[in-house]
């Protein structure tokens, strides 16, 4: 029952999340493109098993050495989507090496050295893709001549192998127009596979072309030459991807019970500690008329109509603007089919702890 | 030492936190009214131990029940400055008033019924203090007649007791200039104190009048009338409260590691999963003329002078812009006294996990 559990509490709509899985693996199942899911988004290891299991996937990827290390006991084939350099985290990654295909982005000479370093310590090979700035100008070298000489100097280090290369167009993500999102995913990613072709020319190894997210993943998964797509939120959506004109579901909500309430007022106890903000406020579900005004630390702050009948002590659920960073504030997921409660999941490697450090 | 700690990391700067306690301390030593430090700011036990131990407090704050279960295991008498209403918070802070004094605040005739309800069944009495709204307009009752009419339900009730008022001033804390701070404030708490008048002379009990914050500590504080101040922040603070004209240092930080550089545009491992973005970004520590672009999900955007020497593998330190949702994602503080690690503390009561709810 719903009404049973403790608030705040972040809820998934099974059915709906199933028909997510099974649609993106559908639209994959028949091409040659495949789907590397993003564990990023979730980091809930029984939702990475359903996705596996659906089909059309080549493995997971993943932003940070502690979900790898998740994710390296549900795949044999993990893709650190991320720039790797901190020593502690080369090693981790370099151990995990030991049992599973590990492969991270790499945009510096720094970068390669480090890896390669922790690498040949523990007698592995990682594979390298090297990372490309498509637009978003966060990390990445440049298409064509920079990443052609990082490519080299991959393929030259000991510990290191050259996979091939990256691209996260993260800007293209949410641009609202299916038109303009085509065609500036098409001019983002056009000099990644032309840059994976010059390696290729250039006698370099590149079998892997990996990019796209969930707003373009039609778009990158039908240009000839991408091998994988790292999408991730289509699991669960969030409201600022609901704006877009995609197949999926929203499926993730927080349930926060009423505390206050006075004339339009309603204060419900999930604040930004239990959503972010960072993709703008929440929506009310399933109650028209009803806008989140605010969220205080502990607080939602709704404006209802002046008949609605919420009292204090009465359920609301909120629909998350961004999926990623709302789940990484929850330890588990309450797992719903309507008003059952069918299980709960937990969320693993959020948060950053570090107790393993020496004291000096 | 510093550059040993995994990133991205959480460090607390020792001696300055040492000095905000002090200060804030000294501040209260020779006043009748009294610190009750807010354990929402930080969620660390080690923290809020030195709190106590440096004197002038007569116990905690809290936000939660989960963080009011932790504070009962340092102090002897809780306040959970918060309604709450959810059943099975009630039935929670009820077991912990058989071991401690317990006081909740409270706006609503189902909020005095629910938790009289639970400590009724667990034969104890939960002290209430009837919230007032004093113009930040979120939870709490006008002050005056509609707060005497629910402070009669408290008194009439079995298993609560009426221990007196609170009102937050959340609004108020964060007004830049001193003269407008203290005028606000006045204003503000005026009704407040007013309205315990009221009880009292109604022949009602009013023993506690709870209010205040980091930015009106010493305002509210020399009050006639207020007993408690409820300031958190203080003790670590932030960018956002650097602004005001306090007395206390910038003690938190957040450690990164550069993993990309390119030109001006260097990225640092610590995005907005590690700092929230709601009172602003961050501000970079310690190095002139660089400052936050953007904080991505994982990554932070710096921008830095052309011939600043930062590498890829270097380390960076960033000052967030609130306390409270900040800390809320952190596992662990490490502690350091200048480029030396002390000590790594705990952070609990973070997150929202309920793996005891039953399944149906």
């Amino acid at each position: 029952m719903k009404n049973a559990i403790p608030t705040p509490a972040l809820l998934v709509d099974l059915p709906a999340m199933e028909r997510n899985i099974n649609r993106m693996a559908e639209h994959f199942a028949a091409r040659p493109c495949k789907l590397r899911p993003h564990f990023k988004a979730h980091k809930t290891p029984e939702i990475a098993r359903r996705q596996l299991a659906a089909g059309s996937c080549i493995g997971l990827t993943c932003a940070t050495v502690a979900e790898a290390e998740v994710v390296s006991l549900l795949t044999d084939d993990v893709l650190v989507a991320n720039e790797i350099v901190d020593i502690d985290q080369c090693e981790r990654l370099a151990r995990l090496a030991v049992r599973v295909k590990v492969r991270v982005a790499v945009d510096s000479q720094a970068g390669v050295s480090r890896v390669a370093e922790a690498a040949v310590v523990n007698g592995v090979t990682i594979g390298m893709l090297v990372d490309l700035d498509v637009g978003q100008h966060r990390c990445g070298v440049s298409p064509g001549a920079e990443a052609l000489a990082l490519a080299r100097l991959v393929d030259a280090a000991s510990g290191v192998a050259l996979h091939g290369v990256m691209g996260y167009g993260g800007h293209l993500q949410p641009v609202r127009n299916r038109g303009e999102r085509e065609s500036r995913t098409r001019e983002a990613m056009i000099p990644l596979i032309a840059t994976a072709e010059l390696l290729r020319s250039s006698g370099l190894p590149c079998e892997v072309v990996s990019g796209g997210g969930t707003g373009t993943y039609d778009i990158d998964g039908d240009l000839p030459g991408i091998t994988e797509v790292q999408a991730g939120s289509y699991v669960l959506m969030d409201s600022d991807y609901g704006e877009l004109d995609l197949p999926f579901e929203q499926a993730l909500s927080v349930l926060g019970t009423v505390v206050s309430r006075k004339g339009e007022r309603c204060v419900t106890d999930c604040g930004h500690k239990t959503m972010t903000m960072d993709h703008g406020l929440p929506l009310v579900k399933g109650l028209p008329g009803a806008s989140v005004a605010a969220l205080n630390d502990e607080h939602a702050i709704v404006t209802v109509p002046l008949d609605c009948e919420l009292v204090v002590g009465d359920r609301l659920e909120l629909l998350p603007s961004h999926i990623d960073p709302t789940i990484n504030l929850h330890d588990a997921i309450f797992a719903m089919d309507g008003d059952s409660l069918v299980s709960v999941w937990p969320i693993v490697a959020r948060g950053y702890a570090d107790e393993r450090a020496a004291l000096d």
